[in-house]
């Protein structure tokens, strides 16, 4: 948990310098479980730059780490409070999301009011009357036991999988854990096999633990890829010292193709056209659980390297950075949740494609949700109001052009549909996409990955360990 | 479908005259399909009064039933609409609420943008960027033969079971009619059993059909009880001519029993206290679907009756009406639309208790939902904030007075919780509950209630076909 900002820099690996140089990340690093205010104003030598940037939900953007002079004392505390709670790879995951303040205005896992609003209105009321938008319950299982060990406490130490304190909770609420129900309001549906509730939910604790969060340092993972993990503060920084006054995010999980880099320079194109002098492009891959059969992240990472490398998105107008969140695979309810995690993060402009977030229904052949569903939630989703959503246009290979290009409905023929469980059959048999589906250095990597599973399993299917480690 | 207004004084058999006697109830009867805004001030015998009544959701009372002169020709135009849906009984329930503007601002069922934030954010954004409350779907379901029928057209004629026209649908919208997904967001389950759901939902069609409605002439039951459905117009007149200046609404679907009365009095003290001069309670028991193992509607209003003549309750201050939604049974979903649709009636109070609008799981044994979820998140609720809450105090058989009266845990071995399924089980069993539970002649209807049960069945169990009639 060491890796400073100034590794952000030095130690990339993409050597187009897709990623940011900020030298003054250290400013709005984390080190303060106090709430920093963003400037409205920045002045940078000399002169003042009008920031541009939107402002994060319920106005401030939350900082749960404890400052840097406060450690020594907290992690002290932290280690005399009596009642502890284990935290599994998801919960430290939201610890993340919390403490760099993606969630704003969120200062710890729910409370039940918070839980409640979450279920049945997507969003939550401030104490001003303010709206800001919350979709997907963050929220801590504790079981039966944990519950009786926590008795009158009023606050608890999480560790990690070996013990060692992450965090405190204070001013706790122990509240029931509606499993079903958690479940049916958050995926609509119940049916066994979704993923994050598999993980998360089914096996938990009935109890659910609220509170505020003192994180005694920024989570690190020790993976690798700590130094493309920049919190909202950091990019916001990033934006403003870049001069950026469009930012326009981009959520993904999977590898970037020549149809997604078309969409997302098309952007960049129409937000010119509309008359901002720099839009800038968050590429923000999810970075947390995902389910089995997705490619993990660190191997996305190369993929997204190599393509960066061959130069289809410009280097000075992207920043790549990996979202920690988990990913719910719960369609329009999460890609709430990616939206308004974005404006956090200083983006004004979002772009959601078909069926964001979504997924095969786990036990019927069809589509869990409707392709359409999503962006017109989102669209009319409570408290991302102020929000501007660019919906995708369809891009598909077009074989008279040997290309990726936007899908033209009166030349359908010309066109061919290449979906992920497609190009994941290709990269697995070691076959090739058409030319121009993505370039030759990034699908190599699609390759090696599933290589290297068989090479692993012995007989080519994904190993549920291996995938999702 | 012939009652008059005037029927509702004249005709009215509660003795004591707790109904409203409304010699004006002609002004704001349905007869227009245009929208009706409410007077702020009423002009009376010289005299200005104001209203003080809440304004409807959106400003304005939908009022959906085409004004007298106009439909004769209406009726004719229904006829010659090629595509014609039967609606079933729970469709034309909600004909009748639509038409009178309890759900104001919806001018008829609900398109799928409608539909979408209604199982997303129980709520929705009007034009004018103001938001209502709306948790529950009010949709209407077709099939696919139905949909191939209905082609290109632009609006449909509705039918009762013997084919009579009853509506026009306009501007219609045919959407995938998400059945699971429609449940769980509902429900907060997917559990097999849900009432309503099998009643309305899994053996409905595939699509879902929006539009704005013209409703031909006021939808009537002609069972007895059609001049106890006064509808929100009605029941608003109704209060400015009282010269309400609070009114208090109290949702049941159950015998009243004298803990209801207790705390429909007490309401009142309270609010007295509170300043208003002259609150009045809306007494507006459930009148469409409901469980088989409720009691059916025209036994309850017999209850009610015999309850009212016991003077339990101040005609002067009580208006006793029947509100015409079907029974959803969810919980913490549903209450939101019970308060809604008064606050269209007039109401500014909505009195609500222990697990409103609960039942038992359907495969569990236990509740359904937490039995104080459905308070808070009315409470929470967006659109509902002008609607002041009153939760419930617990009332029980108190031993040493020998009557209902409020809980005091600080003795609480003097009192005696007597459940709806103990109260069911005594009426069935002919035995009495406690003296003071309820008057003896609302007991006695409860009594011949569960006789009548047994003397058709034989056997003393519910009928399905005899209760939910």
């Amino acid at each position: 948990m060491a890796s400073s900002a100034a590794a952000i820099v030095s130690g990339s690996p993409f050597r187009s310098s897709p990623l940011i140089h900020n030298h003054h990340a250290s400013r709005y690093a984390p080190g303060s479980i106090s709430v920093v205010s963003l400037p409205r104003q920045v002045s940078r030598r000399g002169l003042s730059v009008k920031s541009g940037l939107i402002e994060p939900d319920g106005g401030k953007l939350m900082n749960l780490v404890v400052e840097e002079s406060r450690r020594r004392v907290m992690k002290h505390e932290a280690e005399t409070v009596p009642a502890r709670i284990k935290l599994n790879r998801v919960d430290l995951e939201w610890v993340h999301v919390l403490s760099e303040g993606w969630a704003s205005p969120l200062k710890g896992f729910m409370r039940q009011s918070e839980f409640l609003q979450t279920l049945h209105f997507n969003s939550f009321r401030l104490e001003d009357g303010s709206v800001v938008n919350m979709s997907v319950p963050i929220v801590l299982a504790i079981d039966d036991d944990q519950k009786f060990r926590i008795g009158d406490s009023n606050q608890v130490t999480l560790v990690d999988s070996v013990g060692n304190p992450i965090a405190i909770l204070n001013d706790i609420e122990i509240y029931k854990h509606p499993k079903e129900e958690r479940i049916a309001r958050t995926w609509g549906t119940t049916a066994r096999g979704l993923p994050y509730a598999e993980e998360a939910i089914t096996k938990a604790g009935n109890w659910l633990i609220g509170g505020d969060l003192q994180v005694l340092e920024p989570i690190k993972y020790n993976d690798g890829l700590d130094r493309f993990r920049l919190s909202p503060s950091q990019l916001r920084e990033e934006f403003i010292r870049r001069g950026a006054d469009a930012v326009f995010a981009f959520q993904l999980r999977n590898p970037v193709h020549n149809g997604h880099a078309l969409l997302m320079t098309d952007t960049r194109r129409r937000l010119l056209e509309m008359g901002y002098k720099n839009p800038v492009l968050l590429l923000n891959p999810l970075g947390g659980f995902t389910k089995a059969d997705d490619v993990p992240l660190s191997w996305r990472m190369r993929q997204h390297e190599k393509v960066l490398e061959d130069g289809v998105l410009d280097p000075e107008t992207t920043v790549v950075s990996i979202f920690p969140s988990p990913m719910l695979y719960a369609g329009p309810t999460e890609v709430q949740w990616h939206a308004k995690a974005r404006i956090n993060a200083g983006a004004n402009f979002y772009i959601v494609g078909r069926d964001p977030a979504g997924m095969g229904h786990p036990t019927e052949k069809r589509d869990l949700y409707d392709a359409d569903h999503g962006k017109k939630v989102l669209s009319m989703a409570p408290g991302l109001e102020r929000l501007n959503i660019l919906p995708f246009k369809v891009a598909a290979y077009d074989k008279t052009q040997g290309k990726m290009a936007f899908f033209d409905p009166s030349r359908s023929q010309d066109f061919l549909f290449i979906s992920g469980t497609k190009m994941r059959g290709l990269a697995k048999k070691k076959e090739n996409p058409p030319d121009g589906f993505m370039c030759p250095s990034g699908w190599k990597v699609l390759v090696d990955y599933y290589d290297s599973l068989s090479a692993e399993t012995g007989n080519g299917r994904v190993s549920e360990a291996v995938a999702s480690a």
